[in-house]
Formats: C-alpha cells, structure tokens, sequence
C-alpha cells in the first residue's frame, strides 16, 4: 500500500509523521537527513504505524528531499514539451541530465522570489523520485527491481529563469536560484505493486486557477528504470537522492521553430538573442509578483496523491 | 605564508598533514570533510605546527574535497580555450556556471577510467579554489576581502567525454564518470597576502611528457571575486567547496569555426553529429588506455606549488 509521509516542524522541532485525511501520526525518532528516514522506515514498519495524531494545519511543512541530497534533473523528456523546445524528438537519442543546487529546495507551500535581475520566470511541474538505496557501481535496473532503487514520489517544481537558463546554454544557474524547487508536500512511499502507477499519474499545474500544464507521466520519454540505469554507469547515487523526472508541455517559455532556429543560426550572437526575448516578451505566461501557482500529482485511482504544492511569486526584496 | 596541507591514508586512517621538503607533519585532530578541516584550522594555527614528521612517500593520498562538498564549475572562461571551443570572448557575456558529480572525485595519483563507451576522452587542467565559510545570501566580493571567502588553492582535471559532453547539450553527465575529478594532491592555504598571487599562477599539463596546455592564470576571464559574488546571488556556498575556474586552450577537443557552425546549422542533426564525429576522429590528442596524464601548478615564485597529478588512463574493467 502507498504510504503519504510529510516531513514537518511542530513545537519547533523536525519531525516526520504519517499523513492520511489530514491528520498526521508521527513516526518516532530523529532523522536528520531523507537518507536516514529512508534507511529507517520501511514501508512495512510504517503500515503498522499507531499512537496519537496531530491535525495538519498544527504544523509547518519541511521538504520531505533534505538540502544534503543529490538534486538530479531530466530534460525534455516529455514528447510535447520537446517539441515545445524546439527539438525533434525522434532524432533526440539522450538522456538529458543537469543538476539544481540543492539550496534551492523549499517546502512545498514556500513563497517563489522572482530575482530582479530575472525577467522571464517559469514553472515546470515535474514528478520527483527519491532513491531507497546507494549505488555506487553499474546497476541493471528494470520495472522488475524498480522497487529496489525507488523508495517514493514526491512533487517538483523545477522554476526556472529562461532568460539565463537558454541563453547561457548550462541549464544550472537559472535553474538554481533560492526557492526554484519546491519539494512535496507528500513523499508518498511505494511498495512493488505500487511501482505500475508511477506510468500512470496525472500532474496538473494552474496559475492563478487557469489550468497551464496537465498531462499523465506515461508520456515520459526515458522511464525511471532505463535512467537510473544510465546514471548507475557515471556517478553514485544514495539513499534520499532525489530524480526529478521532466516537465510536460504549456509552460511560458516558447522556442521558435527548428527552421526558424536554422536561420537564426546564420545571425550575429546579440542578434539572435534579442529577437529570442522579444518572443519570450510576446509570452504573459510568464510569471509575475502576485501570481499562485499551484501544482498537483495523483494516480488515475487516486491511491496516490502528492498533495497539492502552492507558491505565491514575490518580488526579491533589496 | 602560504601552508601546503595534504589529506591523506596513514595506518588505515584519513588524516591532514603540513607538507614541506616531503615530510608530512601531522595535524592534531580529525576532520572528516574539507569543511571540518578548514573550520578547525585557520593558516595562523598551522603556522606554529610542529612535532615528528612522516615521509611523504609512507602514505596514500587522498582527495582534499571531500565527496559532500559542492563541485561547480565554470566553463570556457579562458580566452584562447573559448575561441577553441567555437565562442567569440568578446561575444559571451556570461560566466557559464555546471557542476560535476562529487563521486567523480579521486586522489590526484588516481587512475582515470575511460568508459567503454566513451571514445573521445579529454584532460582539462583547471585551478580550483576550496572555499573558507558559507554564504547563504548575496555577498559583494572583491579583491580586498577575497580572502574572506578562498581559503585555498588546489589542482583539478575535469575530464570530459566529449562525445557526451558536447551533443548532449548538458556538460554534467559527459564530465562526471567516476574518476573524471581527480583534485590535489595538496591544498595550499592562503594568507590575504598570498591573494594576489592566484592570479599568476602557472598551469602545465603534459601527456605521455609531451605538453599539452600550458598558460598563466591571468588569462582567466571571470575571476573569482566577481565569480563568487554572482554564485551568492543565485545558490548557498559552503566551507570547503570546490569551485573549478576553466581550463586555458590545449585540449584534444576541436570545434568548427563559428563559419562552419553556421553552415552545420542547416544540416540535419544526425549529419550535424557525424561530421563533429569524423573531426574529433582526426584528433590523436585525445587519451587512449595506457597514456599518463600529468598536470602542475606553480606559482612564478615558487611559494605556492599545488604539486603533480599523476593519472595513468586504463580501460573500464567488463
């Protein structure tokens, strides 16, 4: 059974509980970092999971991804929102990988601040997996011992400042910014027969109530499996390691066409880049101080549910 | 003074040692990460170090970054390496910011493991500066208070896989393979007075004894003080992380004229990657099983001298 876990404060102390109908059952013990809870907290030990409950509202939400964690990101892996971004995506033959600071990570209800040097601010809801275990040597991994590597599923935002993200090329920095990633509200634990729903979640995002992104994770292009895989070939990952696995289409940002890109090409650099903002600038999508965005993940039988992430947009303050 | 310290195995144990004329003089105390190590031990407390001393040759180097600390990087922000890499310097306008994965990071005598599926492999030399205390909002450094914020020197190799690297877009997982970062051997600390000196130090690489880069320093673009003003505007830094400043030209890598980019722009991407392909092909610079890559930092006085990297390439055991 999928277990909902929040990560929260009460009485000024970090705790994380059992969260179902809005009331919280905490777990007992300290655990300072995603790793430790995750080595802890079996699912199976917490199905059994009793004692006194706190209402919801009594509490401050926590990231349930803590800031020690790897922050690792997919690209373009949903077919639309390739295409959105100006990539074909049948000639496309990567996975492609790039990293947020983990200083970027917020509670899920944690206001968003627009840097003043940053002009074209964007959302990109995103399913989140957290890792159950270290891998420090190539693995096989594969929907068959999926539930080996992935511990949960958690809600992403992956904000991002297109108009340093692209024209810089290196996605990091304008994807790094404080509070770029909200992280939650739910880490909702997985058991085996869980793992199948993970092809079969619906993520929805609104601004200001409007419905912007909605699309099911089924449209992933590289599964979690096959890229845990890849990644298992390059680098260690641990236990609390979050996957952010892509965003799908309708976000603000808007590339031109492949053909128009291919004369574009042919422009002096400042050129080219002054005729890419004055689209973005054609674009009220993007985010302004005020705006709410709210984002949502559930499965089609509604087992799963990561809750519903809020971020009000405010200026920076100087 | 600026005090040469090394991380290294001794009896099984990791400790820090002050190196001068090969003899190692153990540091009271143990410090797990590099942020533990600089917390504990500011320049002036070494300075007055003293006790029996160890040969250099009796112990194992180990890495003096520690695999939790942050690995950021800047990307072409030498002069003569952009205008190899196809950028007009006077065009880029940026300070491009990527990480490596902190499991690549490896002793400085490391073996570097080139992966089956990686045919062309690259050596970048880069000066890395280790940082002395967190930062967690913006901060406005400069020369005058740099010293603040560096509490070191060290030599890093950011190999890269260049047919990741490059047509995947994103550098991080072309330049993070397992012993892609080999840091070290020692990290010189450095008094305010020492400053000046980072940015006339003198970069050499060499392979098999022929070589291959060798530039001062003061070719950087993007120095560290204005670099890490930015980095504080954007993410949280932290005691002992490791930021790696670009390589200067030399490396196997070719990139087409900004001409020939051009008219590869119009080319279908699978015609576009063969032709950058067929060009790399030509290139015998690049590392092949059984080469020795070795690289030194220096300072034109001698007083900072960040010792040799030794890494022989082996092929990735099947």
């Amino acid at each position: 059974m999928a277990i909902h876990v929040l990560h929260y404060l009460h009485d000024g102390r970090a705790q994380w509980g059992v969260v179902a109908n809005n009331a919280i059952t905490p777990i007992p013990g300290e655990f300072k970092t995603t790793a430790e809870f995750i080595h802890a907290n079996p699912v199976e030990r917490l199905l059994t999971l009793d004692g006194a409950t706190l209402a919801e509202a009594d509490v401050q939400w926590l990231s349930p991804v803590t800031a020690n964690q790897q922050f690792i990101c997919q690209g373009a892996n949903y077919r639309q929102h390739m295409i959105e971004s100006g990539m074909d995506p049948d000639a496309k033959k990567f996975n492609m990988i790039f990293t947020k600071a983990t200083s970027c990570i917020v509670p899920a209800d944690s206001r968003l601040v627009k840097p003043n040097s940053v002009r074209f601010l964007d959302y990109e809801i995103e399913l989140g997996l957290v890792l159950k275990r270290d891998v420090t040597s190539r693995a096989t991994i594969t929907d068959e011992n999926l539930h080996d590597y992935v511990a949960g599923a958690v809600i992403v935002n992956d904000y991002s400042a297109r108009d340093v993200q692209i024209p810089q090329m290196q996605f990091y920095k304008g994807k790094s910014y404080r509070t770029f990633g909200p992280v939650g509200p739910y880490l909702c634990l997985l058991e085996k027969h869980d793992l199948p729903k993970l092809k079969d979640l619906v993520l929805t995002l609104t601004v200001n109530g409007t419905v912007r992104q909605n699309d099911s994770s089924s449209g992933l292009v590289y599964g979690p499996a096959e890229t845990l895989t890849e990644l298992s070939s390059v680098q260690d990952l641990h236990a609390g390691d979050l996957l952010a696995t892509g965003t799908p289409s309708g976000c603000a940002l808007i590339i031109p066409s492949p053909e128009k890109q291919r004369a574009a090409a042919q422009l002096p650099e400042a050129e080219k880049w002054r005729l890419f903002f004055a689209l973005q600038a054609e674009r009220a999508q993007y985010l302004q101080d005020g705006d709410v965005v709210e984002a949502r993940i559930v499965s089609q039988d509604g087992s799963i549910d990561l809750g519903t992430q809020r971020n009000v947009v405010v200026a920076e303050a100087v």
